[in-house]
């Protein structure tokens, strides 16, 4: 079993989609995470959902959960529709890290490893120049137990 | 909005359910994560689903992507299915670290910053000494792009 055998499409975002727009996707389709495209069609990075989340949250309340408790009901209603407004450029991590993209020969062993080192539920599948779609941890999973 | 607005029972595993039933629950039922219970029935841990996988992958796998790319296709499927055997003791990760528990008051910045810091697609709500269940990220996305 490889990676060709258990991708799927896979929407996908750009830096200059708003990020209301891709909590819409997350939530209408039940996606783990999502795909942000470069000018080139190649992926850029893998945006898990929490990460999205991030956006809506103050640095100081991210930093100190005690300091989230003090902000009232009405308030943090508030700051969660506060999403609009914003784009996914914002939403990236500030530090470069490792991204779960691999090509369609990786085997089932390679998907899962990547997944457990960067904690990520999709891994994206790239065949040269061209984005396949990912495989999502579901799938794997679903592989993994059947019989 | 709280946090017993947003939450639904989550079905949990303990310390000496095998690794296969605890990834067998995550595929059937397309969840994020596992609530680990401990012998009074309250969160443990909270168990993402890269890390049920993580247990299939050997060590030298997970360090070094290109020693699980030697690995041929026949032994990568069978190191997947290798989960049975194994219980979600072995699964928990071996430092400790915040978890994403919170109590029925919690509002949905809270929630938001829990996952946003534990990278936690899913909270558990302890009420007292009893869990109430979790919120997922799909809930509280779902809620932040209600009209």
């Amino acid at each position: 079993m490889r990676a060709r055998d258990l991708v799927t499409p896979f929407p996908s975002v750009t830096l200059d989609t708003p990020v209301y727009e891709a909590a819409r996707l997350l939530s209408a389709q039940r996606l783990p995470g999502l795909i942000v495209l470069d000018a080139h069609g190649l992926p850029l990075s893998i945006l898990p959902g929490t990460q999205v989340l991030r956006l809506a949250v103050p640095d100081y309340c991210q930093e100190d959960p005690a300091l989230a408790r003090v902000v009232d009901e009405e308030h943090a209603d508030r700051f969660l529709r506060s999403l609009a407004g914003r784009t996914v450029r914002e939403a990236l991590p500030r530090q470069a890290r490792e991204l779960p993209i691999t090509d369609p020969d990786a085997t089932v062993l390679e998907l899962a490893a990547l997944m457990a080192r960067t904690h990520s539920p999709l891994v994206a599948v790239v065949d040269g120049a061209r984005l396949v779609g990912a495989v999502t941890l579901q799938a794997l999973m679903d592989w993994a137990v059947s019989t």
